[in-house]
């Protein structure tokens, strides 16, 4: 079919000047239009229902060593092709995808550079825009070097944003709600402090940025399958709302090395005028490419628990001894004193394997283990870690023996301190010890300074490291949840032992100050569009100074809203992160825990509204069970639960789990009420949120 | 002996303030004397034989994060030892070597910085000194970044200089012979093009620099042990004759990650009235730590021919097909048409192994037999090489069965093209592909740009991977032959499997426009003082063109002289470089190269001037065989050559390979006399050099 398509459009081409194109999303509410500008500048628009959303934007690259792909264009072909197909992932929201989209692939040649062509290819699906930059293999197009991607997002008005600081080597920021002309004037109160930052702009923001328009648009800016090239911000000019890629550059100020045949990442942007749609949108995944890996029976979602928040609150530490009896790589640390805190203990770690395999978790996260935590930061040190030598009271084999017993998995942790020459040197010694002790998940880190020093976390060099880590990983069957990495974009369709990412401000900032109330009711608008993030929720004890006086820190939600975080915040790898010893004082809320599916056949958003709040129902993947969450910000509101999901004329028990009366993120946090009731299709539910606070609710068939 | 010392010093420290030291070598010509100028700043001076050799000059480093080590001193401690001991290398220019030098350890404390302290060790040996600074462990001292060191060489006067440009990235330059004030204006003319090259001052020059004062004295500096810390170039302040280290940045700009307790490498200042003394110190590999590996029984010298010089001169090619049909890591090479010139076929390489067996070499290096050469250079690539997969005309396993049933080994070739985290990524893989095949040596290669960006060749990033190569090959019991990497340092006592570095311009250089004629009188005084060259000598055919038309270059020696190199430019690693055809030609001349040792129980310099000549005779290692190698640069001249090193009252045979009568490096290269005599240890043989010629002697015991 394609064949005698593409003979119709050069047809066409010969017998008139082609200067635009259009196309449509499968339901015709979007609409895309390509065209030359004066000087042959390629610029693109995009309308949903007939109201503009991208005003005619440019498109180009500027080149350090070629000349630019900027103007001088001719359109020498255009395709259309329609694509529709149904795909499952190996884990996901969803038992199946569809992924329907009409493309628009354009040709531009540029007369004066030898008759150099590039491509640039649009995908319209009814949830948004995917497009990117094609350069096909050509006599007069080899290697070139991006001096900067210069795509624009042409904005209708001062919208309403929920953005972070750009910056090339941490997401770690607050979201700041603002419209966008109120960006400049925030920035700098946004910018705070972090171990590893390189902000690049006033008015320069993140992807996935979202925004809503005056006119009730809700859109939101990211890219998909970023592979082997540099991480897109965002450049606003807050006079004319026009946002601009803006890439992280290298050691020495370069953007991207590429080599033709070769392609940019998708930049997407994602409409709707009703937010569910935006958190129900696949749109990334579907630009990405089907896995690459021919068995992936190995790749499991996993529910954990780990020896982690009683360290982030101080309660115990990573390190064994302390700093001054420490020379990294030299010290034999039997012969050190221990600190009397160390928290991975054989023994200790027996007490969460326990409680692991009471409970009906899949896996236990030990950090700590190995030797060099006392001077593991900071001080840009090419070696810390050899990622295979625990301290003296971890015992590998031990331990091993004993959660192979329990039937349960411990999760291997691979701290790097930025420093990935040293990582990559240990890398196959570090997989072939996970494999040879039982290990089949890293969480690993990306903490401090980049080394090579004047890369960035967010350039072509960490980002082709990440992925070579993730395939590697792939080799050993082992499954990756990379922190302060990338954020993602999708690559887990691909890559999917990519279970999970940090690349937020996750729970462990409720120990540091506290996360904002409203920070959960928008991170499914933001740092989830391009794929899950181990947030790690479950706090029950939300004042961490019950485990570490000195510390005043507290959750900045009600216990409940932790309960619905586990449906609210998609991620095949769900942690309870809070401790045994306060679980155990809490059975019966921990009970939604227990039970709460981490991977499912389908998802329905049923209320949503960026930083304000949201409502998921999820159905467990092949169980007739569901599973409910309901989150707000700091303001109370009553959520309008429905069932109609549920299959027809049937009748199930509902478990809810409510906060307390008089419950607030602030004032009241733990206090919460479970109550049973029958649900069919047809109920609706309204349960009242307390401030900060939330709704879980599960549901079986009665027995 | 030791403590007591200790105790009468610190006595003498609690009596009198310490301001100035002095130690001598054993012999006392050199005489080292330490002490505080003004403001609590570290000066040396040296002298010989009562004449200054160093005028007083500052020691120091300059630091980025916490306060400097450049003044603020007292001596607060000193310590004088005498050391001497006898060790014998895995291999080298004699079997033993007397490492015998007085010691002065300074510590100097800086009250000021809460009695932070550093100490300098002096070594004054025989044939010259060493300094470098320590840095004890201590509590207000950890880790720090160097922003510069600044050690002076304050000379006493505008001395003959035999130079390289200073340069980060690559010292394969002419050396330019002028006064230290000429340095200046002829610095412009010294940078010829390289491909990665990185200049830093008009007046920067490289190590080892070799240099003549106007009274006769002869004076090198350089550098030992270079273990994770940058590379050392000197800046000349030539107005007052002053050089002062300059150290190579990494890609931020920063000089040295350090991490107390370490320390600098060793600043060296070998002196003598006599020229020959220069070459004959040992004072650099003394300077270093004995081996580090408890086995080396797998480490031994190699002499060897290769597919190589054929692709140097353009007669055939490392490249199977032509750069159109390749796309670097997906071209199916099997299905790409052969150029017709590929070099590394099986058979052609048969051929040579059939040559080296018969000749009773070693070993037959092979390049361009792995995919990728079409496009191996330039253009920054991140990936080229995997190192393992060979061209479809190159059959590894038949190789290896062929050249073991020969009795001959095949040298391995890793070009890097700079990208080394691309080689950290494979090197345990291609190490063990070499183990499985038979491949017990590689020759790296780093041509090119360094990748990561930004770094340079002789960084510390650089100076850590090569040795990391280094030790992670003798864990496989490979040896290495390092192209384009730092010059050496002596670290081959330690690491002995580093049986060769190129490091300047070697005889490739003859086939891209040839070398000065008195080049190879230069080298041993400069870039061999630091461990050997794999200087590729050997070439017969001095006409380029007889192998490629279009190539009008030519060896800038006589035959001859190429046969002495193999006596006067030490190395384990010998090469016969010429192709077998040429060799076929002259087998009587060729029976030198198929003789002559490479390695060695005693070396006898004879005769010495930088730039001019040198004759060296050494004793074969465990046999009764000499080998004497003299050569001149373009102006003729009478070697007068001796043998009172041989036993006495025996009478030896001697096979005289000399220039033909008249002969000389540009008119008549290939002319030469091979006649025998009868020797004595009191024969004085009187032998004329032609222009750029030489002349080659072996002695036997007479049958």
């Amino acid at each position: 079919m394609r064949k005698p398509l593409l003979v119709v459009v050069l047809m066409l081409h010969s017998m008139l000047f082609v200067k635009a194109q259009e196309i449509s999303s499968p339901d015709k509410n979007l609409t895309l239009k390509f065209e030359l500008e004066a000087n042959g500048v390629p610029a693109y628009q995009l309308s949903y229902k007939g109201k503009q959303v991208i005003k005619s934007s440019k498109l180009g690259l500027e080149t350090k060593d070629v000349p630019s792909f900027l103007d001088g264009f001719t359109i020498t072909k255009t395709e259309q092709n329609t694509f529709d197909e149904s795909w499952s992932p190996v884990w996901g929201e969803q038992k199946t995808i569809r992924n329907h989209y009409n493309e628009l692939l354009v040709t531009l040649t540029q007369k004066a550079v030898q008759d150099r062509y590039i491509r640039i290819r649009f995908r319209v699906f009814n949830d948004g825009l995917g497009f990117r930059y094609e350069f096909p293999s050509q006599k007069n197009l080899n290697y070139f070097i991006i001096k900067e991607e210069h795509t624009q997002f042409a904005l209708t008005g001062d919208h309403k944003a929920f953005w972070l600081p750009g910056d090339f080597d941490t997401q770690e920021y607050e979201t700041v709600t603002s419209n966008l002309s109120e960006i400049r004037g925030k920035m700098k109160a946004a910018v705070t402090p972090n171990v590893s930052q390189t902000t690049f702009s006033p008015t320069g923001v993140q992807t996935p940025l979202m925004m809503k328009s005056k006119d009730g648009l809700y859109i939101n800016i990211h890219e998909a399958a970023l592979i082997d090239y540099s991480c897109m911000s965002l450049n606003l000019d807050d006079k004319n709302f026009v946002l601009e890629s803006f890439l992280t550059p290298d050691a020495i100020g370069d953007k991207g090395y590429m080599q033709a045949p070769t392609q940019s990442p998708w930049r997407t942007v994602i409409v709707s005028d009703k937010a569910a749609d935006i958190l129900a949108s696949k749109l990334i995944l579907n630009l990405n490419e089907p896995t690459k890996y021919k068995d992936v029976s190995w790749i499991k979602p996993v529910k954990y628990v780990g020896v982690w928040w009683e360290m982030i609150t101080g309660k115990s530490t990573w390190a064994y001894t302390d700093l001054e009896n420490v020379q990294l790589g030299v010290t034999d640390y039997a012969k050190t004193t221990p600190n009397g805190k160390h928290g991975a203990t054989t023994q200790h770690v027996k007490e969460y394997i326990d409680f692991a395999a009471k409970n009906g978790f899949d896996a236990v996260l030990v950090e700590g283990w190995n030797q060099g935590w006392e001077d593991w930061f900071g001080k840009t040190k090419d070696y810390v870690f050899d990622f295979v030598t625990p301290y003296p009271d971890f015992d590998v084999k031990e331990l091993h023996r004993y959660a192979a017993e329990k039937g349960v998995k411990i999760i291997m942790h691979h701290e790097t301190s930025g420093s990935v020459r040293n990582y990559e040197r240990h890398l196959d010694t570090a997989y072939k010890f996970m494999v040879e002790n039982g290990y089949n998940a890293v969480k690993s880190g990306y903490v401090g300074q980049i080394i090579p020093r004047g890369e960035h976390h967010y350039g072509q060099w960490l980002v082709n490291h990440y992925l070579y880590a993730i395939t590697k990983a792939a080799e050993y069957k082992i499954m990756v949840n990379a922190h302060e990495a990338i954020r993602p974009t999708g690559l887990s369709r691909t890559y999917p032992n990519l279970i999970g990412n940090e690349s937020a401000r996750g729970t462990e900032y409720e120990a540091f100050g506290g996360n904002n109330p409203d920070h959960t009711t928008i991170l499914p608008f933001t740092r989830l569009m391009g794929g899950p993030m181990d947030y790690t929720p479950g706090i029950f004890q939300t004042q961490v100074s019950a485990y570490n006086p000195e510390n005043k820190s507290f959750v900045h939600t009600t216990l409940v809203h932790q309960l619905a975080l586990y449906v609210t915040m998609y991620s095949p790898l769900q942690m309870a992160a809070d401790l045994p010893e306060t679980y155990n004082k809490h059975m019966d809320a921990f009970q939604f825990i227990k039970d709460v599916a981490v991977d499912w056949d389908e998802t329905h958003i049923l209320e949503a509204e960026p930083g304000d709040y949201i409502t998921i129902a999820r159905k467990a993947k092949n169980k007739e069970e569901w599973y409910i969450g309901s989150i707000a910000d700091e303001n109370p509101r009553t959520a309008v639960i429905t069932f109609e999901y549920l299959p027809k004329g049937k009748t199930y028990e509902a478990v809810i789990y409510a906060d307390g009366k008089n419950a607030s993120y602030d004032k009241n946090p733990q206090s919460y009420a479970i109550r049973k009731v029958k649900v069919t299709s047809k109920t609706v539910l309204k349960q009242q949120i307390a401030p900060g606070g939330g709704a879980a609710v599960s549901i079986k068939q009665i027995k």
